[in-house]
């Protein structure tokens, strides 16, 4: 049996359902997924000020739960806080952005995003970038309405983000796309049908990736190289999980 | 239950018995495998001239016998013909080089490739470049005498392989380590408590990406884009299966 | 007059001391120099994970307190928080690592970077990269010692840290020198006699460039770009300074 | 004397005739020019896959015929087997793509690559970035008809070609244009009055920079580095002359 | 006291003038400013051939009278002459381009030039590449009339300016404007209101860079790297000046 | 007959013997060769700075005399003035540098330069980078020792040269060598035999590539594009032929 902790780094339990739904959907028969929500931060990330505060929330989470799982999964687009968490755990950690991309790159070409909101396209853009894969990207289409429901944006947005997706393949020569953010769980699957090319969603490649890591590198800490536990040193104002899995002496603070 | 077609496209077949070994240990009980070893080329590729006629071995197996598949795998490092059976292929194809890449990025950090040949490395290093991972590997370390038994490499090279690995993390700054080509499928898995950071070999990495890739994106043809097929047009000299696949038009010989 | 606002994210106090005596020595008569502590984290950041919670430690210091100044600067080098600050202050936001880099890079040719941690060189490679300078960079040389005291780390590894420096000139190429990490405030002042091209730290280059900010675009909010506030949006669990900095809608809690 | 042998890598002959007529018109006097053409693949290069076949068919007619030849050129736009003819070849290897580039290069700025159909787009860009080119290119622009006859394509398209050449400079900044592809062997000489930049195409270029070649380095087989021979090694099933060349030993098919 | 010396690489006194205005605005209390005007060149600096010509113009100046200052900024867009200048000088030597580009990057985010002329788009660009900035440039936008008087250019297209860097926000994703050009100097001080990102203009970047590397790398020459004078050597045709700083053994011309 | 200008940006007149030596001994019967000495600037161009003056120098002499000719070479390594002329001349214009580089691409591989001097190597490696071949350059290798006379540089040092070429060819991993500045021209030619990878030098290269695009681009002016003349302006100080190059109108001195 393979347990996968999905993190939902937004404080949306709306969202949190949708990803589980997606999550288990996917999910090989002998995986177990358990979500959990972000106990602090924003209804939805957009910005890098919210992904930084959303990274925190993350490690809290991760470091209180991680022990009970074989890998633990970051599923908000612009994976908040993944490289910490790759650096801190002995299980292997999967960003939604960061699979999404490993898996359309290996179905051949170049790749676009559609994205549910105009201001989280740099913030996107970031993210391929600092994650490798910029040389593939040829553009991040998106939706330019406010939201009124995060939870509701497939239903109420599908027809527009199928044009996006549409557009991004005759115009800009996008051999596959991804339906980004959480979001859009499931959605490329629903609509598969009515793209041209391969269309792909974060949360169902991150689970295929996450089993694919366990079944390939199973549990284990790194004794070198810069994944490897840092020197201890003092901490203070951490949480005692998050103090000790960081390799912190809990400083006193007379 | 999910069928993957793994192509050898070395000439050897004690080679396809070790990849089919390696293949079946980490598939999912519903995958079947099997494996088929090139009618025409070399007994381990290291060139680019001996890719290029793999390549042609390649196509023409994969074009006989996809039909019946979900996925191909391309079993040898350097992924001769990948883009070509991608194209034309409606299932997803998987590289080892390439899946073996993708794989140990999502472990983080900087990757090293072990190479059983000095004369491979080049063809290696141009593999890299080609599928967008160069960034990502600092360096790439071979073994330096002539093997007199391909098959068994494993068994006569095992410690000066794990010594090199240990030199890429020490002197390299490698995180992951790639224990590359097909001669090494199995390896990673058992020195993997002998060596400082995760090591992975591409076998292994394929069959678990063409897992999630079958699930993620079932067979489909693409109808737009340059994965798409393209105009038909006069061919000759082809197998007949070859020309159906690539859409060519048998060209009256008189 | 300019007020600027240093931002410790290590917990150690001794650094803000150091931090604050360089950045004095350097600024502008018309400057005035504020050094706050992070409330939590660790006494020296050396790793992605570390940087992480340094961040959001940032974030909070920075949101209470900007309001009563024209810059702030981010001195720990890897500038954690910088870009989440950039994002969201209406005021010139400088890190240590960038504002070395920059002002080195406009004395010409290629740059090392004098380190004082094996286990701290990737996370500057990566933030060296993230921040576009890693064509310049030459090389990172750090210490291999583990450091009693941080705070004295100039005085008893003085000699070794210009040994160093020489080997990053004659063997790496470096056309300048920047001394790495808060912990080293003052040095290159202090042995630019004695190396054989230009040294710079991070404390005086983000004073001068902060400096420079202030009067080059002076405080106002952008209202376009992906530096604007994002749309008005639900969150929880953060103070009410940062709530209110990232516009967030402090949501029920019942 | 220089002697080229010219491989036209598609199987039409009249497409060869048409390489042989502009290829004499450019030679030096000394110059004597002879071209084979394909025995198998398509009429026509658009694809990955059509262009991985037709290196196959290169290699053959390569392993048949240079040892009367200083130089070999392969006659089609995106170089199908080029790199595996320079691995294996004593004299120089060039193909009509890196040759119009590395011409046009030296006519300074940027590069518009003019093509004669939708679909080979994506091939023809992979082949500049997989042969350094990538940062000199603005455009490709292509003809969106079906194409009757391949070879009568710059009598019926010259003019929407033209038309292309000049959007390309306008719209794209394009300081030199590539008239791509066999198809178009020597148009650019024709139109070259009607254009206002410098107009190349890839056969006449190819021409020159094989004439060059042959003088600059004289036949003669590399001894050490990536393109000397490989170790000896077990093959089956290819020509004898293609065995011959990359150093193969017949197997026993017992 | 701090003395910088402008160099107009123009030979237009009436731009000297709106540079010297700019700069004494803009500069320290405690910093002197001297502009001197190119004694030979063009009036307004648009290709690289007037490049090259300005850079040895610039050179000669700064020969002559480097020795009374602290540190010297090229006062064209496109920097002619910085490299050799930074190469030759024991003082700092900052360029427009350079200087805005490298304060616009630590504004956060990515970059637009506008400029007065089309014709000169490829040279900034070209130069915006080789000083390492390329990855933040979005666009280069520039007024398409002929200019009647460049030192009138803020009076006759100031609205028009502020109309292109209203489209390299919207249209390009512009995070910061860079009003490029020494015609344009002060303009964006002026108009910073009207435009909804950070604008910055050379002139102002520039003096404040200079006075930054004043007091963070005072004047010293370089014992090592690539900065340092080259072995002495025979030269002729040199103004006496010239040939001291670059080391230069006058030949005897018998 | 085709006519090469070859202007030798160096003042030593024993430079012009030999490369107007190598350069007759390469170019077709058909080929005329004038080589030109610059009338100022330094013996050997070793540094950014000597190469901005004989940038001037090269500007001076090409355009006195490029209207006799059907080509110009620059040929010193690091091409000065190179990009001026090719934007002022209605004809090619080659550079060594640039040339050698071209044609050891099309061999296939990556390359090394073999340099005379180690204060060279940064200007040659920006060089490299700013034509656009870095990705190809493995190591610049350099003589360590002064030299006591450039023109006899092949006759003292060849057996070192020799020697760094095989280090750069084991070490580094060469599949090419540039034997690199004019003091070895024709030096590739000779040693040849004794290296185990092709050998160029950068002389002959340039003359190749001048008779190549001399045929393939013959004479013309462009009309569009960032090659084509600016609109004319003010100009002083110039010589009345390069004042008449640029398109510059005499500016009265009153």
């Amino acid at each position: 049996m393979m347990k996968i902790l999905i993190i939902n780094p937004n404080i949306s339990s709306s969202l949190s359902e949708l990803i589980a739904t997606e999550a288990r959907r996917c999910a090989a028969p002998e995986t177990e997924i358990t979500v959990l929500t972000a106990p602090f931060g924003v209804a939805y990330i957009e910005t890098r000020a919210e992904a930084q505060i959303a990274g925190y929330a993350v490690m809290q989470l991760a470091a209180e739960h991680y022990a009970d799982y074989d890998a633990v999964i970051v599923a908000a687009f612009g994976d908040p806080g993944l490289e910490a968490l790759r650096e801190m755990l002995p299980i292997p950690v999967v960003g939604m952005t960061d699979a999404a991309l490993a898996s359309a790159a290996q179905l051949g070409g170049r790749i676009s995003i559609i994205a549910i909101s105009q201001r989280i396209q740099a913030w996107y853009r970031e993210t391929v970038e600092r994650e490798g894969h910029l040389a593939r990207l040829v553009s991040i289409r998106a939706l330019d309405e406010t939201l009124s429901d995060i939870s509701q944006v497939q239903q109420n947005q599908g027809e527009r983000l199928i044009e996006l997706a549409n557009q991004a393949v005759k115009q800009d020569g996008a051999d596959s796309i991804i339906l980004a953010g959480a979001p859009l769980a499931g959605l490329a699957r629903s609509v598969s049908s009515q793209l041209p090319v391969p269309a792909l969603d974060g949360v169902s490649c991150a689970v295929k990736q996450a089993e694919a890591l366990i079944q390939l590198y199973p549990n284990q800490a790194q004794r070198s190289g810069s994944y490897a536990l840092p020197p201890r040193k003092a901490c203070q104002g951490l949480s005692q999980e998050l103090a000790l899995l960081i390799g912190g002496e809990i400083k006193d603070q007379t």
